[in-house]
């Protein structure tokens, strides 16, 4: 029997609330069994029970934390961290905090839900300014996690490498690979390729005392292939590349179905195609990679995504329990005490707790 | 009548020579009428004549000068500017220098290319290293200019600036576009957001004495959509973003080859809607788009893919006709002496011509 778990959630969260959150639950269960999960949910008892009365989820496995407090999906994250106290999203943090669970997932506004769960959890990566955020990409050999997408701009060396070791224990964590390859992004596989910062994270990886499976550098198209099992890259090229290739996917999508709906011929084409074009669609359906968790804390949280689908956060709360039930927070551990032995921490203040997020 | 241009060709460049740049000669004047350009075809006469017959193209249209010595297409740029001298490559740029042409393509080595045009044509942008390289992005509304996509690794905010200069007056020349709109690759829109260069560039682009079209920041998913005509980032990100989106198309295209092909049932339906489909793959052709200026230099210089076909080297004629018979020239000369104003170049050496090329 799987070892027992508790996932808090922000049942407000998100563009759908409890509606979402709790069909969510259902859908989880039904896709990974759920033998051994507990679930707390924050929020308002009055539109949380309903829901759960017709998903028909028992209250020994789905307990209500009741609280009237919601933050806004448009609140500005500096504004959620002095108001937020007792919210439905800083309540299902706290619950990570003292213990009652091994992990959250919110669908809440991310600025307010990285800057909440920084304040009550605090960074466990001395060199991260705030949590980063992975991205599991759909490629040729199954999924990639790319991290940083988004929150740390301007990475140097020591963050990459702390990438590194988080995306990696999350890969083997969540997708189950004992010995997941590593690539930093670059503009180019020599040595010599890049800027600043990739080149000292690549030496640093290729002969520092870390126990990671590093490639070297790799390119911006061999995410799709599948090159590595983890990219690792700063905030701003994470960013960029991830809504670039999103942009580039709704582009092609697009001009598809123009192609198949641009006279009867092709129509009658695509009704003929349309099980094997339905199918494809699958491999690159949102709902299935939903699910963003914030490395770097100390504790478990997943973001889902604002407006995804209960499918989609049920797969948000399986990442959630997986790392939950993992030895990902000890591995990350391990590795992130090496970097004492590479960077000078004396030297270098720890992150300052308060301070507004971008 | 159009005014005459000569364009100077390295016709051993490239994966074939002169079996694709002599039909691409004939490509480009059949698509384009070519009615008043003319020809400077550097390389071995007796690989060159052969093909113009071939093709019917007569001498007083295309002139041959030439040479036996070659640029390899894995010659070091160092190496290659060392010993290119008197190559196909050289002499191709060379002519521009002395005013014989009005502007060269090569489908040649990138980086001696690169590294020879610098040294014989020199950087008429003074922020620049190296010269930028623009990639004509398919878009929902036609091709946006992205650049840099390669060249210069971590640009300042003066190079963002001369890329938004250059990248303008490249999208006016040769999509005809007569207030091409830029915008500047950011992780948001709001001011706050973005590492320090971007920011800087961005407050000098909406508030400084350049005549240019600024749309403000845009994301990775705005160059897709066409938000803007030009979309201006640095090398190192531009790279990335442009490599990730090929990748990202290749992995549809591949599930979308795989869907079709699953079954006899999805294979008919293919078939039924071929006609419909190919036209969408001409959309995403990569020989239409192929053609990448690098800017900056004293003279108009296009790279052609080292493996186009004859309709990708025509393509790559066309912009730099295009760029020749424009005022390209005169209107980024106009806006980069405004950068005076802005940026103390008293300060900062002049770029250096001899130093090695990543």
């Amino acid at each position: 029997m799987p070892a027992p778990v508790t996932i808090s959630l922000d049942a407000m969260g998100g563009d759908h609330g409890p509606s979402v959150v709790v069909p969510g639950i259902r859908s989880y269960i039904r896709a990974h069994d759920g033998e051994g999960v507990r679930f707390l949910l924050h929020g308002d008892e009055a539109k949380i029970a309903p829901e759960l009365a017709r998903c028909g989820l028992a209250t020994d496995i789905c307990e209500i934390r009741h609280t009237d407090k919601v933050v806004a999906m448009d609140e500005k994250p500096a504004q959620a961290m002095r108001r937020g106290k007792g919210s439905s999203l800083w309540n299902a943090i706290e619950a990570v905090k003292t213990g009652q669970a091994g992990g959250v997932v919110s669908a809440g506004n991310t600025g307010a839900l990285m800057a909440i769960s920084k304040l009550i959890l605090r960074m466990s990566a001395p060199g991260l300014e705030r949590p980063a955020i992975v991205a599991s990409w759909p490629t040729f050999k199954g999924h990639t996690a790319v991290l940083d997408v988004g929150a740390n701009i301007g990475s140097d060396a020591e963050q990459l490498i702390e990438f590194a070791i988080m995306g990696e224990a999350f890969q083997s964590a969540v997708r189950g690979i004992a010995r997941p390859t590593i690539g930093l992004l670059n503009v180019g596989s020599e040595d010599m390729k890049g800027n600043e910062q990739v080149k000292e994270a690549h030496a640093i990886l290729r002969d520092g005392p870390f126990d990671l499976n590093y490639h070297g550098f790799v390119e911006g198209d061999d995410i799709a292939k599948g090159t590595v099992d983890v990219v690792v890259t700063d905030g701003f090229t994470g960013n960029i590349a991830l809504k670039t290739a999103e942009g580039t996917a709704r582009y092609i999508s697009a001009l598809l179905k123009e192609a198949l709906t641009s006279n009867l011929q092709s129509k009658l084409g695509a009704v003929i195609a349309m099980p094997a074009l339905k199918k494809m669609r699958q491999k690159i359906d949102p709902s299935t990679i939903n699910g963003g968790p914030l490395l770097g804390l100390n504790g478990i949280v997943v973001k889902s995504h604002g407006g995804a689908d209960a499918k989609g956060f049920g797969n948000a709360i399986r990442i959630a329990v997986d790392l939950a039930r993992s030895d990902y927070m000890s591995k990350v551990g391990d590795n992130l005490g090496k970097l004492d032995a590479v960077f000078d921490h004396a030297a270098k203040p720890a992150a300052s707790v308060g301070e507004p997020l971008q």
